[in-house]
This record gives C-alpha cells, sequence and structure tokens, in this order.
C-alpha cells in the first residue's frame, strides 16, 4: 500500500509505503483498519492539515461510480461497499476507485491525457488495464470497463491466467515479455527492461519477444481505436519508460494495422509511478467538494 | 434512397424507396436536390401532416454531432455539412446522422437495446458496423466510433477493401460468407442465407465458412466486450435475420472466449430493415424539439 496526504496546494506530503494487510477473507476489514492507522499517523506528523476527504484505490473489479469493490481475486474480497464503509468509519467524504481508472484521471486532469474529449490511457506492467474517458467522462460500466489486457490478440494463443487464451496481456505486458524469455531460454527470469537490452544487443529470443509484445500492444490499440476512435492512447505503467524504444516502433506498427480510421496520438504517461494516488486524491477531493455542495 | 413521413403518433407514412442520385462530385448536391422533392411530393400527398423536422443519415464517416458528412468514398464527397445545408434549404430543424448509428438510436429508443446504460448495436450486412450507445449517449468521436467491422480479428488475414489486413468484417459479413464460399467453389455467389442452408445440409466449404464468420463475430464482440463492457449487443442487419442458426452457436462462443468479463446479452434486433428510417425520424423529432426550445 502507498499512502500520503495531499495540502489544498496539491502539494504531496508524508508518502509511504505499508506491506498491504493480507487476512484471508478479512482482508477488507484489515485494509480499513490499516487506512484509519495512517490517517491517525498524518494527523500525527501533519497536526496543521486537515484532511477533507479520503481516496482509496485498489485493483480487480471496482465500481467507481458505486464505490464498491466487486471482486479482488489476490485481496479476496466480493461487493464490499468501501466508500460507505470509509465514510461512516472515518466520518470523511470519501471515494473508492480501480488503480488504473485512478491513474486515467490524473493523466486526464494534469498530464498527457489533459485535453482530450476522448482519449483510453493504458498502464503496461505486470499486466495491462485501460482507463476510458469517453466524452470527458470516466466509462466504468459497473467496474468492467477498460480490462485491454484481457481483449485476445490471438484466439489461439497461451492461456492466459485469467481463463481465456490468447488476451493482450499474455504477450504485450512487461510480465509476459520477462515470463516468456525466461521461458525460451530456460534460464532465470529477467525483467523486461533487461529483455529489451538484451534484444538491442542482437539476443534473437530477446528481439523475438520484444518484437511480439509491441505487434500484440499495436493490435489492441488498433482495435481501441476502430472501436471508440479515442483521440490519443496514453501509455504508462513499467514498460512505457522504455522510452523511445517502445513509442517509436509501436507508432509505426499501429500506424500499419489502420487504414481510414483516425489515427490517435500514442502518447508516453507525464504523471509516473505516482499516479494512482494523484488520481485518489483528485477524486477524494471532488468527493470532498460534492460533500460541500450537499451540505 | 428511402424516405417516409412519420406523422406525431409516430406512424409511417408513404415510405418509398429512390435509386440514391450520383453526380460525381455533385452527388451531396444532387441529395439535397431530391431530398427537396421528396418533401414536395410528401406535402402533396399528405398535405395534412406538417413536417416539423427533417432526418437525413447515410452511411460513410458522418459526424453525427457536429451534423457533417466527413467522407463516403461510394457518394463521392468530403466535409459537407449537411444539417446546416438542408436547413438553409428546407427552413426545417434537421438532423444529419450515420445510418447505422440512427439504427442504434432506434433499437436503443424502441427496440432491442432499450433500458440498457451501455449498449452496441451491430449491424451486419454487407458490411459491419456497431452503433455504441456508452452511459446513455451515442458515442460518436468525429464520425469514426463503432467501426467494428474494421476492427481486426486476425492480423494476418485477407487484405479488406479498407486497406487493412483482416478486418472483421472480412470474415464475419454477410457479404464475406457469400463471397468466401463464391472463391471456396469457383461457384457463382450465394446470399449468405444460401450458404447457411448449405451448410445445414452438409456442404463442408459452407460449414466451415459460416462457422468461421461465427467465430469472427465472436471475436469481435469479445474485444468490444473487454474493452467497452457492454450490457448488451444487439445485433441486426440481413445476417441476424439467421434466427438461432446465428444467435445460439454465437452466443455460445462469445461465452467460450471470456473469463471473468461481464458476460452482455446478444440480442437480436427488434425493429429490422426500416430501423435507421425511424432513428432518422427520432433524430428529426430531437431536432425539432430543440428549435422549438430554442425560440
Amino acid at each position: 500500500m502507498k499512502a500520503a496526504l495531499f495540502d489544498s496546494s496539491g502539494q504531496m506530503l508524508g508518502l509511504r509505503r505499508t506491506p498491504t494487510p493480507h487476512r484471508g477473507t478479512e482482508t477488507a476489514e484489515a485494509v480499513l483498519e490499516r487506512v484509519e492507522e495512517l490517517l491517525a499517523e498524518f494527523a500525527h506528523t501533519f497536526p496543521h492539515v486537515r484532511p477533507a476527504g479520503i481516496g482509496l484505490i485498489a485493483p480487480g473489479v471496482v465500481d467507481d461510480d458505486q464505490g464498491i469493490g466487486r471482486e479482488s481475486v489476490n485481496l479476496d474480497w466480493n461487493d464490499v461497499p468501501f466508500r460507505r464503509l470509509l465514510e461512516d468509519r472515518l466520518h470523511l467524504p470519501a471515494s473508492f476507485s480501480h488503480d488504473v481508472r485512478a491513474a486515467g484521471e490524473a493523466e486526464f486532469q494534469l498530464g498527457a491525457a489533459r485535453g482530450f474529449g476522448t482519449v483510453v490511457v493504458i498502464i503496461v506492467g505486470t499486466g495491462i488495464a485501460a482507463s476510458l474517458i469517453v466524452n470527458g467522462r470516466a466509462h466504468v460500466a459497473g467496474g468492467y470497463a477498460g480490462e485491454l489486457g484481457h481483449s485476445i490478440v490471438d484466439p489461439r494463443g497461451a492461456r492466459c491466467a485469467c481463463g481465456a487464451r490468447g488476451c493482450l496481456e499474455t504477450v504485450g505486458s512487461a510480465g509476459a515479455i520477462s515470463r516468456r524469455y525466461a521461458e525460451a531460454t530456460g534460464q532465470e527470469p529477467v525483467g523486461a527492461r533487461e529483455v529489451l537490452a538484451l534484444a538491442a544487443a542482437g539476443d534473437p529470443a530477446a528481439r523475438r519477444i520484444w518484437n511480439e509484445a509491441i505487434d500484440a500492444l499495436a493490435l489492441g490499440i488498433a482495435q481501441v481505436t476502430a472501436i471508440l476512435a479515442p483521440e490519443a492512447v496514453v501509455i504508462g505503467g513499467g514498460l512505457a519508460e522504455a522510452g523511445d524504444s517502445l513509442f517509436v516502433p509501436l507508432r509505426e506498427r499501429v500506424d500499419a494495422l489502420l487504414s481510414f480510421h483516425r489515427r490517435p496520438l500514442v502518447l508516453p504517461a507525464l504523471i509516473g509511478e505516482n499516479a494512482g494516488l494523484i488520481g485518489a486524491a483528485l477524486r477524494a477531493r471532488a468527493a470532498a467538494d460534492r460533500s460541500g455542495q450537499a451540505s
């Protein structure tokens, strides 16, 4: 878990990382307890900053509109009304959002996705997920929107951890690059950045796996383009740190896959690894603003 | 061109078909002239029905929000501001929309897509295009949204008329079924319905081509599901008339491709071949209502 306090000027204070408490089917309760402790710690360390709202984010299937954690396999919860539980427990206006949609919100309000009406923010790390802004508004669909990592790029492809076959995530994620290189060479896994370095040094397996990842990402972007026609596609997450080694060939291949379609700009994310945290803060502020208007 | 007059109760009057006037780069002007003639004919035939608005629809790249025909290769126009031209010429509130989005509007207001928040209406005929309703609102994206027929299902597939490779339309459309069967057998082309009948009678080429069409459609629906997570997918157009022969295997294959995704209902369109015309009438009424509110 990462946590921080933001003051009214938007400055991030006291950023800290603590292990996510796992307590089987009581993990949701354990997370809420930890949030309460963190709030008390911040109150002690920054006595002059009085929180006006709280924003919690999580992976899995999250219904941002309702503030409910629909499902998380890793965190062992189903249909937990986090927003209401936070408000009842902490007496603060609260939001509960999906981690990637929160990162997308930060890019949309403050980063590379700013100024577009319809824009897709794709976070490519261990897995792949997207935040969809459609006509200026986050599309949530009960928590199921934006699962671009689980859109199929090859129906005869490898089985994905999700159970489907040939998901984009099985080829195009940093996790897949690392895993596939280890499988191809029989060596201990190395990170996607190292596979890229090996590819640049001429290692044939690394080149093939890196190229296949870019092909798969380009195909996923082409699918989103045909369906939603976003003005821009913003890519963040660990893989985006590869910079031009990713973006130059990726733009070429997206371009080659499209015909009359409106070509989206393919842009690197600007906010970096704290985008989720900043998005959570933006949503906390929105919750505080709504609460202020309502009272 | 199909044209009809709708009275205030919604009854369709005087439905007629006339050839679309083609006049090279003057086709847009020729269409506007023909619309004016049709309006005069309706006024003569139905003197007691006074039109309050006009709705024109067309294929190609159409920006419904701006009322502009961005591009039509067949009709030889670019960036024609049809809505403004209609209003200036006919002194009536007007709308100009994409034909498939108009059909989607009819299904959303009156047909199988009614009552859903996010729903995709796919028209499968000679080609394939989709109308996207996202959180209750048509998603247009400048005219480029919903090109599901030109989403890639096989990057190593056949070249599409659009110039890209392996578009859904090259395998999953009624046009593709007809063309591919003719290519496979060296016979004169027959319609997709006949290919289905041949498949049912055990013809191996017909079975393969029909199955590949359903596989491709299922893959396209799975992609839309991963990205947008619609509550329902409504299928209309010529191929949907195949009924259970299409919908039963299609639902099975969509189901088999998905894992944790929210499964959309896969429903046949209800309105039939006049859905576009009815959607145009609904948008004409909306234009008349807006005009009444503005004055």
